[in-house]
């Protein structure tokens, strides 16, 4: 909720980096409806979790960021999207901005990928400091045509600045990769239990020395029709509102329960 | 639980990397009641959250890595934590662990340190697959002795192979700097609401240009008396259960009331 008349103040985020067409696609969907500011990685930043960098600089410069209408203030960023979010939300922004949104990732964050996530973590970072937040991903790894995600992004913005977010927690949005007409709407949905079956390739390299790579296949173990995984797979757009606290809650009564004394030492 | 009369399997690793003193006393603590494997980053990996290396090849070599009682099978892995874990359950161990524990880490993981620590993220690769899995810390930033923290470790990996691990879930366990018979017990807690109050010191280079480095300070928001932050403080072991699915489940109803239709587009 926007407290005077001014235009809202939307900070944009990413971890595919500044370049990337997706960031460019959500600065251009929410430039007409309020001011944007881009503070977005330098380099490709998937897959870094929620990285800090803290033991190194971090060095920020004005980047020529282009939108439909004519140029947008953008700041590339040498660190994480953690590092860009921190670092704009204290030096770059001239003040406390009304949301900061992070995307248009190029691919899905669903299911247990939300915890590698590069793009998550740039939202939660505004989260925790109980600024509104949302991450936006597209649901195709290349290419593709961000206009119908850039819409629904715009309109999700509009929803979010409308109403009050409840304390604490950041949407998490997945996009199917169909046209806008065919999308069957919004759905508020939870994170799907699944899975990767991991498999390292063993090489050798040019010198003789062994090295493994990282695959895998991705394994949904779960058949609610209410997770993030079902909704994009079915043309809905998937809401997931997700929390920063870890707190297993309702572990804590079962591990109550344990016996703690030390009688189990040998 | 171990469904054999064999000695457990636990598999140790942490994000200060292999030479640290706290996965050494981890590794001492454990080595007479199972059958330990240390699988840890070649440098200290500090803060990288939940990061993975997909990019870029990981390499693996044994260590040399001396127990109280003599040699502990161990590898240093060129990655994250996280890789560390995944790498070690693919490729590196006789059979699935019946444990996976890490640290001991040199300095607290509580609160809303937890998302960006590489200690818990090497228990949660365990925890996603099923395995029990323990992040300890000890809260202390540098030196110090972890003989109480070996110990504690040693116990609480005990009870978690003596009871049924909820599922979903692993333990984050931070241990205070006091000596072993001045700790009160075991607590049970949740993760204090608390948060960085940020600053970037912005200072310029050699060669004229800015950089900014990140520094700040901590801030407990939270008076409850059941939180990792009370616990610590003070002498309570403090053992908190987290989990990987980060669905905000309180949240979704407040958002499915929320008019989702697109009347407020401008």
């Amino acid at each position: 909720m926007t407290s005077t008349s001014e235009r809202p103040l939307i900070l944009v985020s990413n971890d595919d980096g500044i370049e990337a067409a997706g960031i460019l696609s959500l600065a251009a969907a929410l430039d007409p409806i309020g001011d944007v500011i881009v503070a977005a990685p330098l380099q490709e930043m998937s897959a870094v979790g929620h990285a800090i960098t803290m033991r190194e600089p971090v060095r920020a410069r004005p980047w020529p960021f282009r939108g439909p209408s004519g140029q947008i203030t953008a700041h590339a960023i040498s660190g994480t999207p953690a590092d860009c979010v921190k670092l704009a939300l204290n030096k770059l922004v001239p003040r406390q901005p009304d949301i900061v949104v992070s995307g248009i990732n190029h691919g899905p964050n669903t299911a247990v990928n939300v915890i590698y996530s590069g793009t998550v973590s740039a939202a939660t970072e505004a989260a925790i400091l109980g600024i509104p937040a949302i991450a936006f991903s597209y649901c195709r790894w290349g290419g593709g045509d961000f206009e119908a995600s850039g819409r629904i992004a715009r309109q999700i913005v509009q929803h979010v600045l409308a109403n009050t977010m409840p304390p604490g927690i950041l949407l998490n949005v997945n996009i199917p990769d169909v046209p806008f007409d065919d999308l069957e709407g919004i759905m508020i949905t939870r994170q799907a239990q699944a899975r990767w079956e991991e498999e390292f390739a063993e090489r050798v390299d040019p010198f003789d020395r062994p090295y493994y790579w990282l695959s895998g296949t991705f394994v949904n173990l779960d058949e609610g029709t209410n997770t993030d995984l079902w909704a994009v797979d079915n043309n809905w757009v998937s809401v997931t509102p997700i929390q920063h606290d870890l707190t297993a809650y309702r572990a804590m009564e079962v591990l109550q329960d344990w016996d703690w004394s030390e009688s189990s030492e040998k």
